[in-house]
């Protein structure tokens, strides 16, 4: 299984990444841009073949996305497992700190998410299969190359992976509008998941039965909802927050 | 002066509004939508004419935005002054709470924090007239119609702003990638006016001098930014909860 990244910046984070098996990179022989020479010269380091192409090879490729004039083919773009995040959280030693996204359907929204994500210290992300979009390439455009940083992982179902990070001791606490708890009273220092719904409709009651509390976040005069990246951005905002101010006592 | 407001979340928030004057209603007779008549209702209610049209009148007047088959023709929509900011601050008696955006220019990024804006409690926004998006129909649309709620303040000269704001005892913070002060170390519960800089480039050195104080979003990670509306949401979100707090402390 192979898939394209493009655009400078998502290709030059994934030449970069530690877990990302890159192809072959394709580059534009039109247009040449002042940026691409530092980009071949990275891949040179790494020993990744650079071909020269040309634009319709790469329009076709990117499926009409904006590709900057390069392209990177990468092999075995595979979804992570759940143990590969269980496995980072006990070799990172601090709390685990995992994101569960509950059938995020707009690609530009789940890629600005992924970047905060990883801004945040968020150590992986756990997408169902269903009514979800799954890692394409507008989303790794969108993450702005964060993807090739952070394992995310395709379940089929939510409620029993949310089960089995339970039994791991890990807490699953969940976004829902109604919640009395906001999420700032919230003590959000200890090994925790962050459930977040979608679209407007939330997350799924199976799903939020599973989850050990539901937070809210406080919204003041006529605004029904925030947009979904920027609720999730507040929360893990405030999972960061808690947890720098923590570690600052402790040393 | 008239501008069109479209789509059916927009141009409900823009008939509840106290301080937009709607001239009329267009409906589309093709293609009806069960939560249209509901509209009609309300605009009956508030006295606004509704006229019936075709779907290529609403296309052209919103210039191939998605309208949902509905448009209001809005009069005066006009910008703000910093008066009117003002006013409203001591009107309402708590502090002020402003939001200064040096240089946006994506009308999806303007339009999602005006929202998180207005659900944060911020009083109203100033913007410059130069290199930065006004509030176009785009921009109403992707607020989902919190621009009908909140006043926005075009000025030519950021910096004399600013100067203003500080005599009426203001304090104005400003984001800036290098700053040592982190965000939530900072006290924000005083008259407060936060500037955003954008599209990577920050806050222009001219207004960054007339801040009375710099701070950073720490971030983890091989991340060197979060998108303009994350960070926005972030810094908005610390402000709001430092006032919850200070509130209920009070009380």
């Amino acid at each position: 299984m192979t898939q394209v990244i493009y655009g400078i910046h998502p290709v030059t984070e994934a030449i970069k990444s530690s877990h990302l098996e890159i192809e072959k990179l394709l580059i534009g022989t039109q247009k040449p841009h002042p940026s691409l020479q530092w980009i071949i010269d990275l891949a040179a380091a790494r020993n990744i073949p650079v071909t020269m192409t040309d634009r319709k090879t790469l329009d076709s490729l990117a499926k009409g996305g904006l590709h900057q004039n390069i392209v990177a083919v990468v092999r075995g773009m595979a979804y992570a497992q759940v143990d590969d995040l269980l496995g980072r959280w006990k070799s990172e030693k601090g709390n685990a700190f995992f994101l569960i996204l509950d059938g995020i359907q707009d690609p530009q929204n789940f890629g600005a998410l992924i970047r905060t994500a990883l801004g945040c210290g968020v150590q992986g992300i756990i997408i169902p299969k269903d009514r979800a979009v799954g890692v394409t390439p507008v989303v790794i455009k969108a993450s702005a190359g964060a993807t090739a940083h952070l394992p995310i992982v395709r379940v089929v179902n939510l409620a029993t992976t949310i089960e089995a990070l339970k039994e791991e001791g890990v807490w699953v606490y969940g976004a829902s509008g109604e919640a009395k708890d906001v999420i700032y009273d919230l003590d959000l220092n200890m090994d925790l998941a962050i459930v977040i719904g979608f679209e407007g409709k939330g997350i799924r009651p199976l799903v939020q039965k599973k989850c050990d509390r539901l937070f809210s976040i406080p919204m003041k005069g006529p605004v029904s909802s925030f947009n979904a990246s920027v609720s999730g951005a507040m929360v893990l905002y405030e999972v960061m927050r808690q947890r720098d101010r923590r570690q600052r006592e402790r040393s």
